[in-house]
């Protein structure tokens, strides 16, 4: 029998897996295919994806055009583990990055290939600009997400998390992320005061670290202006800029990276998630040449090349990223979420929508809510989750290249189950 | 043109890639395909490979067996990107690990897939061992190496690699490797009179973490007798004992599990490298039922879930840990590396060798001369590389599946390479 | 010839002395004797002084009523040293303390007598206040001072300070002190919200370490609705509040505590500079009798009981505090500055005032002007200091005791000093 | 009523005072007077002093040279409280310190007069060598006390008061003391060892922190060739030598300084207790010119020039510090201390002693009998106390001025309580 056809015994879960686990919690059942929007259980039944692999496949699951290639390459004997040798697999993934996303964009960036994890490339990130500029303290943001290594969980908000790690947290300071305090007090007036203020207290700090969207966060959306302004207020503090682009980048908004829009330059950049385009692991440091004072090995692990991404990856830079098609769409339907949620808000009390692109929130007074009404579209076929320090959030991640009829149809789905919830 | 063919010129990497890369500087061609034993450039020149992917292709490159496997897999529209929901190709990999691992060699544990690096399971071992003890404090050994991300960096010994943190590493302290005396001081005669003084200074540690055999700390091998002295100690006084087996677990040293030959069991193991078997991200933490305390979600990873990596995995253990074999093959390879290492001792002064299995060192007195002799290695189509504080060992780690003939190529290289570089 | 009669010569200082030392630099000459609020040089010029020891001489230099005290029970050979055995000062001071200080108040504190410093006071504070919660993260506030020592630094603000400490102060973090954001931004807005958030990212704190009045800070003084919502939101939140009464305690504002005003009850309390009153060493913590979990010498301290000073502190506890003589003197007086001051501000742009009690601060908006009036001062016979991030402020603190000639007559030279150097 | 003559409650201490306070546990009454070796309690009785305030009363109780001077000065109201201003008393102390002291024995120091504690001396020379050498990490030795504040407790081995942080101490690691091993390991092979070994994982250290003889940790006598070799090892590899003669300073162990017997200079040497002479509150860091990096006021403190010790720690020196005099009758009166032990370890099983000059300790292998001794002590009239981290050694500091008559008499009492106990 192929393996695919195989029955799992939920058992198999319960008895060897350790508690740990968490979304297999929400949605109960053992899956087998993938294809595009849709996931398949072993009972044959399917499911539309509205998380996409926490963003990690902006291009559909299995997406036919990555998975040929793919297959061709495996097939040829491609190097499929090559440590941080030189590969023709590599190569062309640097200079297809380089032509087709940093050059057009007047980005002059190093890459750096980091253990293939976000959370990899933001402890790159960190130890990077701590080096460069000699300080330790870092500056993360209220409801920031960045990983679960101890550099990581150090800039990371959520308590829960946070406990975790078993030693008090430090070296880095939380200041509150845009419309913290629903627009009563001004932007940075925090920030800047103890900058500004010897005697505040607050260690100088290496660098910043901050999402343009915060999608754990609850799908907290930073104005440009207020990118701008923190963008500035770095430079003339010389503060290190990083953007943490892991789950925002890669056409999650819209553009390439999330920083686009507001027409901020980076010192640093991490991505993941969606860069190979096929959920393969794969993780990338950005950052400007000048800070590029890494010794040889200074860092380094066993899987920071990961060939069959790169190959994927080189794929779907290619196929789109050649024009802005793909941003466009992404705009499109990321404005028909919006629309559907608006209606939501102006037909129910307490609820609220939030979203750039194609991350999208609705967010309800009641907290307990979003979890209903994820547990009511799973019920109804759609896998769809929550967000926000109480889960109060119901967080859209579709692939961006989802059918028009697959996003309605969701999106009827989640109507749905969300006027079942609040009726 | 076939991907693979693709001519990519050096300076794609010199001009684009951050300085940090280091393998492709030992090596510096460009690589395109690989198969058992053997990588081939882009030149079409022909090289052995003896490093295997630091210890991650313990099966050869691209394994025709896992390789058809995984090809169906992606064919067939298996999922591919899972987090850590329950999936066929899953729940296979666990009762495949449970019933051809655990069960039969007595071992208990719940499987955690923390991020699919060896530094995330290290991370992952870390945080769990505080959480269930309350402490903070960690003993590692000297020259250990357990990875890049700060908590795994605050157990590895090296001195560049610990300047890159940037901030003062604490929460761990090291103690002496089996034999870092050279025999003239007692077991654990440091570490039990600490312990044993409450008025040591020594914070009391939650957990141990080792290696059996320290690969990038110049192939230290631990004995059985301290291994079990080490677990008898840790028992003693209620410390939980971790064995990083991340590059020596999955047969490196014949048995499936590095520690076994010592008859210990350790209370977490971490394992990376090679468990997919095909140089797929992946990676495991075990540990005993009881430890595990995590709540659902406490520590998460977007590629906690590698799919295509479970497939090759479950293949590596139906093909070979079904029986024996693999075992004493490698018992018997290695039996041979060290004949041959042994010969050139007793040939030449300044040599000494160490090993267990497949991993094995030769140590030369004269440090630079390791380098040469990779070097000249390299010239006559053989990838081997030093470790040990000062680069001074060469370190073997040839796929486990390597035929005669070419591990007597390989070894006849280097012979002749040591006697180039020492004559 | 007298000990005091002898010539010493400046060179005595700058060749042995540390660069450390710091005020002899702003008043440079060699001070023999002292008497009131007067002190005297080697060559007889007479200095009145209004920085008191920085606080530690709210009685005057060597009052006569405790100097008559201290001589008889050194000539009558009571206990000078005695760790922290009872003796029959130590136990007469801590009968009048609780007896005219505590008991009137309504204050049920335990006493701990720490090494005799405030910096030592502080530090068993923040280790108190640790181990009783079990957290380790301590809110501090912008520009406050606490102290030198490692965990007294790591809750003061000062940069220059802090930066003496050689490596990273962790495990506090700043918040605002009252009105610093001139009144634009409500009180506490930001603390109670990364508190009230789950994902903010701040360490659940284990106490907060607050001065009612920040002397070195510049003369802040928090209001009494800022400190009575600070004591609420502890209350609510289980967080200890500490109030740091170094400085500010002893009638400094008024009453024998600076919290009195705001009627607030802290949990813990620091004493020390003026409670032995005659300028001798000695230190208190209080705390509320369930706070006592010490166990027997956790907490210690050579000079813990320095017992001329519990003599002198006797004294000052039944001659200035059995009526509210002294706290109604001190409200007069510091009125009295802050009319001279407001005089000056009337008449001077760029100048504002503040402060309670005998803690007084003038500000200048040019902050090298304060240094300039200092100097000027110190010229015309008038001791005065600078305080404030900036050394901005002017800062008086003379004797409590001070006639009311000394008082305009040290007025009177500073309000020339300021108009010569503002002209 | 005279002061000292008043009735003071034991209720007065239990009610009122921290569950902290430890030696009135153990010698349960109210003491009133003190003069040489002899401390008097309210009911007349007497008790001869063999503790001497844990080594801050070197030259007796209320030493009647001393206290001449001292209530000379105070009468003639010389300045008591100075800060760190320059007075007659501070000078006419340094002078004598510098030709009495460090002239004659070739040391050229600066000096520093930190907050009057031992604690507070620690802290500096901490934080001085961190300054100096930008790192970060203190190697302290087993069974070390350096004090209570953060900074001295992180170098302190007592377990119980580490505890008492309530916060991991980190930034230190300790090395075995001389003889840790009983003589089976070589010294300093450990320490040397992860110094050479860039792979050891020891974070390179900024200094070294160590006692000569360590009080509080047993008696534990650090061999004149150990110190030799300590100060070797660091002079070879630019590691500061800080040698903490807090206790064992000021004659404890015949000359001034306890490091001379062993010809070393230490860069940073911290000095308290006995240095006033007259349990006056006072500290003093020393080091070498070239170390003397601080900016002005970086570390200050309130109580850091205490006048009146200053006066008492000239006459001390001009007294005792002229000749050799007190210098060879510590000698003597330590060899008898010496022989008495001897005579007892010789008549009964399981006693053993250790000591130089007059700190002397009898250490018991049943570890309860050093508890007992005292007690029985304390019954017959003497008081004395354990140290070792069992407290399973009865520790003498008699005063260095005691008679020999008053020596004989306490130790009589001494051995006529150990074969009480061990009979």
């Amino acid at each position: 029998m192929k393996l695919l056809d195989q029955h799992i015994d939920d058992s198999v879960f319960t008895t060897h897996e350790s508690e740990v686990r968490s979304y297999c919690r929400s949605w109960p059942t053992v899956f087998n295919r993938a294809s595009g929007s849709w996931l398949t259980d072993s009972g044959g039944r399917k499911y539309l994806d509205f998380f996409a692999g926490a963003g990690s496949l902006n291009y559909g699951h299995n997406n036919p055009i990555l998975k040929a290639e793919l297959i061709d390459y495996l097939a040829d004997d491609g190097i499929t583990h090559g440590l941080d040798m030189a590969t023709v697999a590599k190569g062309r993934f640097i200079e297809t990055f380089t032509s087709r996303i940093l050059e057009p964009r007047g980005l002059d960036y190093k890459i750096q290939f980091p253990g293939p994890t976000g959370a990899n490339s933001v402890e790159t990130a960190l130890k990077l600009a701590r080096k460069v500029t000699g300080r330790e303290s870092i500056i993360s943001f209220t409801n920031a997400f960045h990983g679960m290594t101890l550099g990581a969980l150090s800039v990371t908000g959520n308590s829960m998390k946070r406990a975790g790690a078993g030693i008090p947290l430090v070296h880095a300071t939380p200041m509150p992320f845009d419309n913290y305090f629903g627009g009563v007090m001004e932007d940075f007036a925090w920030f800047e005061r103890v900058l500004d203020d010897s005697g505040s207290g607050l260690n100088r700090p290496a660098a910043v670290i901050v999402e343009t969207v915060q999608g754990e966060g609850g799908v907290n959306v930073a104005r440009v202006e207020w990118l701008q302004a923190l963008e500035e207020l770095c430079r003339r503090r010389d503060i290190l800029l990083i953007v943490d682009d892991v789950q925002m980048g890669c056409g999650r908004t819209g553009e390439f990276f999330s920083f686009e829009a507001a027409g901020i330059t980076p010192d640093i950049v991490t991505l993941s998630k969606s860069i190979s385009g096929y959920g393969l692991p794969l993780a990338l440091t950005l950052f400007k040449p000048e800070l590029d004072v890494w010794a040889p090995g200074e860092h380094n692990g066993t899987f920071r090349g990961n060939n069959p991404a790169f190959v994927t990856a080189t794929k779907t830079l290619d196929t789109y990223w050649a024009d802005n098609t793909l941003t466009a769409e992404v705009h499109r339907k990321g404005e028909h979420i919006h629309e559907v949620f608006t209606g939501l808000t102006e037909r129910h009390d307490g609820l609220s929508t939030r979203g750039r692109g194609m991350v999208r929130g609705l967010a309800f007074a009641e907290t307990t809510a979003a979890g209903k009404v994820c547990a009511a579209a799973f019920g109804a076929g759609l896998l769809a989750e929550t967000s926000g320090p109480s889960d109060e959030v119901v967080k859209l991640l579709p692939p961006l290249t989802i059918s028009d009829d697959d996003l309605t149809h969701g999106l009827d789905i989640l109507v749905r189950s969300v006027e079942e919830v609040v009726a």
